[in-house]
C-alpha cells in the first residue's frame, strides 16, 4: 500500500487521507479505461478507411490492436477483483461514444492528429491516476501505460503536412484544440455522475488531490504534443 | 533443416527431395499470409458491426487484434529476411480481397460462422504448411498457429440458434459450405499466378506432395467443424 499524506495546502475540504485497493471508485475507473479501450478499437479500425495506403492502415491496426491488449489487463484485474467486465462497463458507454461522435475526422491527417492527441492524453491519464492510487491498483494502470506508445509513426506525416501547408497547421492545430476540449468535457461529465470516481479521485495521495491541477497539467501536456506535431 | 524424403508412392512426378529457407517461394508465403491476416483483421472489424450487444463486439475485437500478432511476427520474418513487406503483400491483396467479397455476411450469425470456419481453415492451413517447410521457416508458421484458437467463443452460440431452429441449421450449413468453396478457390487463383509457390508446395516434404490431397485434408477437418458447429 502506498497511500501518502497529502500536504495541508493541497486540502480545500477535509478528505479520507489514502485510498485503499477495495475503494469502490477502483472499479469504476478501471470499467471506464476498459469502455475507453474498447471504443478506441472500433473508432480506429473506422477511421483507417481513410488511410491513402495499406501502411497507413496496417500502422493504424497495430494501434487499435495494442487497445485490445490494454482492455485485457483492466478486464483481467476487474475479473480478479469479482466484477463482472461487460456490464460495469456499459455504464460508461454514452461518455466514451459522445466522445469520438463528437470528434469525427473528416480527413486522413485530421484521423492521424486524433490518434496521437488521444493515445497521449490518454498515456498522460494513466500516468497521474498511477501515481496517485495505491500500488496494487498502480501496478495495473502502469502495465497498461507501458504498453502505449504506438502512434509515433504519425509525427512524420502530420509534420511533413504541416511544413508544406500554413492552412494545414492552422488547421490542424483547432482539430488538436477541439480534440482536447471534447475530453475534458466528457471527463467532467463521468465525474459529474459517478461520486465514487470523484472521491477516487480527490482523496487520493498528491497527484490528484485537485482536479483543476490536474486538467491544468493535461493542458501543458497536450501543449508539448501540439509542437511535437508542429501544430505550436 | 527438416525435409524428409517423400515416400515414393506419394510422388507422381519428378520433384525436388527437398526445400531450404532461401527458396523464393518462401517470401511469397509469408507475404501472402501477412496479408491475410491485415484483411482478416478489417473484415472482422466490419462485420463485428452486427453484433447484438458488447459482448460480441469485444469477442470480435480481441480476435481481430490476434490477427494482428500474426501479422507481425509475419512482418518480421519477412524483415530478417530484407524483404520490403507492405509491397511484397500489395500483389497478393486482389486474392483476399475477393474471398471476403464473395462472403460478406448478412446476419451475426453468418459472421460468427465465418469468423470460426475462417480461423479453423488458417489453422489448418498453417499447419500443413509447418509440417512441409524447412524447420527455419516452420518455426515462423508454428509460432503463429500456436496464436490461433480464439474463436471458441462462436461454439455456443451458433450451436443455440441451429438447435433452436432447422431452418437457421440448413442456412447456416449450406453459408459455411460457401465459405469453404470461395477459399478454395481463391488459393487456387493464387496458385495459378505464382509458380514459386506451387513449387514450394509441391516440392517441399510430404505434407504437400499432392496439392488435392492438400485441398481433401481441408475438406475433411472443414467437415468435423460443421459437427462442432451442429451443422452437419
Amino acid at each position: 500500500m502506498n497511500s501518502p499524506q497529502p500536504a495541508a495546502e493541497q486540502i480545500s475540504e477535509p478528505v479520507e487521507s489514502g485510498v485503499t485497493a477495495d475503494h469502490p471508485g477502483v472499479n469504476e475507473l478501471f470499467a471506464v479505461l476498459a469502455y475507453g479501450e474498447v471504443a478506441a478499437f472500433y473508432r480506429l479500425t473506422e477511421e483507417a478507411r481513410m488511410a491513402p495506403n495499406l501502411r497507413g492502415r496496417i500502422n493504424m491496426a497495430s494501434m487499435a490492436a495494442a487497445e485490445m491488449g490494454h482492455y485485457e489487463l483492466l478486464r483481467d484485474a476487474l475479473e480478479h477483483r469479482g466484477v463482472d467486465v461487460v456490464p460495469a462497463m456499459t455504464k460508461y458507454a454514452s461518455a466514451l461514444e459522445n466522445y469520438h461522435r463528437m470528434t469525427t475526422p473528416s480527413t486522413w491527417l485530421e484521423a492521424l492528429v486524433k490518434t496521437y492527441i488521444g493515445d497521449a492524453l490518454a498515456a498522460d491519464f494513466y500516468l497521474e491516476i498511477a501515481d496517485a492510487l495505491p500500488e496494487a491498483v498502480a501496478t495495473v494502470v502502469r502495465a497498461v501505460l507501458s504498453e502505449t506508445g504506438h502512434s509515433q509513426f504519425v509525427v512524420a506525416e502530420v509534420r511533413a503536412a504541416v511544413t508544406a501547408s500554413d492552412r494545414q497547421r492552422h488547421r490542424l492545430a483547432l482539430w488538436a484544440r477541439r480534440l482536447l476540449g471534447e475530453a475534458v468535457t466528457q471527463a467532467q461529465f463521468v465525474l459529474a455522475d459517478h461520486d465514487e470516481l470523484v472521491d477516487l479521485v480527490m482523496s487520493s495521495g498528491e497527484g490528484l488531490t485537485q482536479l483543476a491541477e490536474f486538467f491544468g497539467r493535461l493542458q501543458n501536456t497536450h501543449q508539448s504534443r501540439m509542437q511535437e506535431l508542429g501544430l505550436a
